[in-house]
């Protein structure tokens, strides 16, 4: 955490000063730069973002009378508490939640088909795979954390609640005004308000009515498998209660049960029946006593004596998409610039069993954010708007593919030795091992595009994949010895980030040629696009990090790029810097695959993802990436 | 963190359903269990403490008109983290504030005696000396961590301010009422109120009218170094700007350079005049730029250019005690019970270079809080409340005898070619690098007493000496895998703790004897003093460390003491059970020196010291030992 740049300030440094006075009325500004429609994970995502940037008027509505107390979601991957990390929550969280350690399996017990048995325990994430654990939390506390970060924003962004969508209607010409949205909404009290925006955004969930507003639909599989939850308070002798774990009956169906935060509230998915075609399972009645009666046969010969139900529901599991999440067709895509977004349940919806519906909607979010950001600042120009769509709709057509497979194999009947149709118990645990990574929410990988380079130089850092998020490994930083995690370096901010690995030869010959030209030629990206009199790293920040021990290293010997003089005064800057923790083993260097002997350049987009990865010398080709999308500044 | 025990309830879990509803008035109450006489270090602690007892009635006052918003204190000692962490705000204190990593050293320089060189550089603290970092932060940020507890805790307690103690008078008859201490405060419109409390605790700085009231005095040292301390931005060609440095220069005088929170603030304390005997600093007229002018020919070669100074101030060193921590005569000891304690710089001052002061402050309180409590929920006998003074006062001894050393040795001049009779440069290193456990204010040990056993049975468990803090160690919990420090099983909650090692035979024949023991025994100190109804861990929690790996241990086959039954709905609490951490290597078994063979108990106090080490089958000793503090309930 960086503060008292411009002047030592008293109090909670997370607390920014407000930007203005605080004149906060009910009513909703009649002209904003963005509305978000919807207070779920994704609105709340993006909202935290766009609440860094005090300069950008961003309103968010929500439908319900105030915040959300009982959550539906509750399991966070790994990436998305690296998310967490850059909207500077991810301590609460950490302390908050449940960690999710190991994952155990249990089928029919082959001597007496009628109970369960353990046939294996497994690691949740593999090594190594990120700086943070799998944990699980209840979705309306993670809706607090965001809050805060809203709440405590420069802007002080606080949500309309009680606001009903009624429709938008975007004004297409060429010559449309300013503020080409106009959105209708509905108070409780039956009062009608109109908002005119610069770009809307749907995070208003399956039924979303921007994405009908824009003559979209979700499209995939009738649902035929219905299945209950329930978060309970419960008195068990089942051993893995704490434990995540895969429950397969013999006849009586499967169970999901998730440990929850706090240590005694656990959350247990129950199958339930085949519904037929195009039935819903509204229409059975299910009670909860029907849901914990289902729970019990499966659980035998273990008890499960449900002391209290915290929240309940039923559903069935369909898989559906939208082809596109932006209001720009296909067709369209080179005359005309998208104007309203759709993100999360908005654009795709599937089983909660993998843990990933509440993860993905942030990452929608989270990609989208800071392109609206830099597009409103001025900073990109805006037909870097049509990645958006581009890149997450690929992503939920792979989460939505995964969770029909991962969703069949849970129902799926088990192989034993008088069933033989079914699926080998062993290749339940298998499947899950194998799409850890899927789960963790590590594998996203962007394809090329204009903010996505095609991996020339991939060889240089072989662990830092281009299209893939920056894999954050553990430093010293140099100035003061601290041990930190590389990755915390890129906060949700808007910026764009260098990773500099330096070649082996001290005294840095190529570093410093690259620090000269980044610090001084015209052609270069920080020069070019960097608004006069705006700190130095303040579009593109240069992090560097050395092969040698910190202690090897003198500061006074380091570019003064890397030292840079930021704020009123002036003051540097020491946390540009970066040594390998040669202490732990842990050698940076090792780990992502660095070539030690040319170094190289990784280029990090706002929302973490490597975009770029070249020589520490090929200055020009780095000047011409940028040149791709961002505009030069007067 | 375990919540919802008796219910799901949704929102922060650190926010406590409140005890009474809100009802507080500014006025002060007529009567209650503790007054806390200020809001520094000490007093809040204590408050923090006594608000986690929502049946202590317990009210703080504090003659400023509100919260401290600039700190003089900013040193943490790992101890004291160790401690936060009880409390339940370490993280926020680590997200915050500098980390101490590395001490730089710096001496004239023998080419040329009017610059400074560096003459070496070390870690800070040894490694293993504790699971936290030695941190810096403005006190005024501690004052809010411990503010917020006290804000979410069951009685909501919230400090009165702007309050002057006038005095106070004990009634120390055999008869008195039950609340003996009668204090006069005055508002600061003037308006007088008197207050009567069973017990009163002044936190309330070196001019302590509490002190005073009790014809106690401060003795020591008449001061005769002035120093002067400053919280600056500034830019400099300093390397070591972000890292702790002793700088001796030749003719200068020296200076101690601390780095602060947020990345650009630096505290320098800088060495200025000799006083002539019982001259006070403020004679001199010092100023701000006479000091800034100080540090910089100090500094030299090196530039310093003060940009902002956000706070400064002169004092002279003078280390100075009290000879008693309560109301207490030496000679009455036997006859009466303390009613009135002082604790923090009310007891002891010294200089602030060792950053020991507001450690040392804290835990006073802490050592006072649970004795308190314990008494007044009739846990334990009022005669517990002696061991504060003796404990405490031997502690504030050692402080300012260490304090003289240090202080003298910083000010001493260095010997070089030219100079002789000086200290060695080198000599100042090992001094620190030698009392970095005292620093890190791990090194406390209390002596044998009712609540410190003899070391009789120290041999099974060499590294966690009686006496001494409960030194952590990473284990795994057996039934979530999580990997957890397991001196975080020890709240700042009043309780005591019994931390077992098992010996290395499975099925734990003698773990499971003394679990039969805890659990049914009619003589088990569990039996005896924990009320009727109040759940088996309340009073005293049994935690069991086994060494086995957890995935070779089975739930089902643990005592049942460890997996207690509690709350309303009787669920199992299932965070008594550890083992080592075999995968990172750090086997608790081995960094503690515990006897694998037999095992041993180690009984800890609320306030995280060994009390004990005794073998497993000892029920007898161990039922002994609590039957000397404790009260049999009903």
């Amino acid at each position: 955490m960086q503060f008292h740049l411009n002047g030592f300030r008293p109090g909670n440094p997370e607390i920014s000063e407000p930007s203005e006075p605080p004149t906060r009325t009910d009513a909703l500004p009649g002209e904003v730069d963005v509305l978000i429609v919807g207070c779920g994970p994704a609105g709340l995502t993006l909202a935290a973002q766009l609440a860094a940037f005090p300069d950008i008027k961003t309103c968010i509505v929500e439908q319900k009378s105030g915040p959300l107390l009982l959550g539906q979601a509750d399991g966070v991957a790994c990436r998305t508490m690296e998310m967490f990390e850059a909207f500077g929550f991810s301590e609460r969280v950490l302390k908050e939640a449940y960690w999710v350690n190991e994952t155990a399996f249990w089928k029919p017990d082959d001597a007496s088909r009628d109970n369960i048995v353990r046939h294996g325990r497994v690691q949740d994430v593999e090594d190594g795979l990120s700086e943070f654990p799998h944990v699980i939390l209840n979705q309306a506390r993670v809706h607090d954390f965001y809050l805060d970060v809203m709440r405590h924003s420069p802007s002080r962004l606080e949500p309309h609640y009680g606001r009903r969508l009624l429709g938008l209607r975007i004004d297409a010409a060429a010559d449309a005004p300013s503020h080409p949205v106009t959105v209708k909404l509905e108070r409780t009290d039956g009062a009608h308000e109109t908002v005119k925006a610069r770009y809307v955004v749907g995070c208003d969930g399956a039924r979303s009515i921007v994405r009908q507003s824009l003559g979209r639909e979700l499209r995939g599989d009738s649902a035929s498998q219905a299945w209950g939850v329930m978060d309970v308070l419960a008195v068990t002798d089942f051993p893995d209660i704490r434990i995540k774990s895969l429950i397969q009956s013999a006849h009586e169906g499967s169970i999901v049960l998730i440990p929850r935060e706090g240590g005694y509230l656990v959350r247990i998915y129950v199958e339930l029946d085949q519904l037929n075609a195009d039935e819903r399972v509204s229409s059975r009645n299910i009670t909860i006593d029907r849901l914990i009666a289902a729970a019990q046969r499966i659980f035998r010969p273990y008890t499960l004596d449900v002391k209290e139900v915290a929240w309940w529901s039923v559903y069935e599991i369909g898989q559906r998409l939208c082809d596109k999440f932006d209001d720009v067709g296909e067709a369209e895509a080179a005359s005309r610039l998208p104007r309203v977004f759709i993100a999360g349940d908005a654009c795709h919806t599937h089983s909660p069993k993998a843990g990933q519906g509440m993860n993905v909607s942030m990452q929608d979010a989270f990609n989208l954010g800071w392109k609206l950001a830099s597009v409103l600042e001025g900073r990109c120009a805006p037909k870097l708007l049509h990645t958006y769509s581009a890149e997450r709709q690929a992503v939920a057509r792979e989460l939505i593919d995964f969770d029909r497979e991962w969703a069949k194999m849970l129902s799926a009947p088990l192989k034993s030795a008088t069933e033989r149709d079914g699926v080998e118990p062993a290749e339940v645990q298998r499947y899950f091992i194998r799409h850890g990574r899927y789960t963790a929410g590590t594998a996203t990988l962007y394809k090329p595009s204009l903010i996505t380079a095609a991996p020339d130089h991939q060889h240089l850092a072989k662990g830092l994949m281009i299209g893939m998020r920056f894999h954050s490994a553990p430093v010293i930083r140099l100035a003061d010895a601290k041990p930190v995690r590389l990755g915390d370096a890129a906060r949700a901010d808007g910026r764009w980030r260098l990773f500099v690995f330096a070649d082996r030869q001290a005294p840095f010959a190529r570093l410093g040629a690259l620090c000269d030209f980044l610090a001084g030629s015209p052609e270069s990206p920080i020069r070019r696009y960097t608004p006069a009199h705006a700190d130095i790293d303040s579009v593109i920040d240069v992090r560097a990090v050395l092969q040698q021990g910190h202690r090897e290293l003198e500061l006074e010997a380091m570019p003064e790029l890397l030292l840079p003089a930021k704020g009123r005064y002036g003051l540097r800057d020491y946390e540009k810097l970066f040594c390998p923790d040669l202490k732990s083993g842990n050698d940076i260097f090792d780990m992502r695959g660095i070539d030690r002997d040319a170094g190289c350049v990784v280029v990090v987009r706002p929302d973490q993802y490597v975009a770029h990865v070249l020589p520490l010398d090929a200055h020009g080709e780095l000047a011409a990436f940028f040149d791709g999308f961002m505009i030069v500044q007067a």
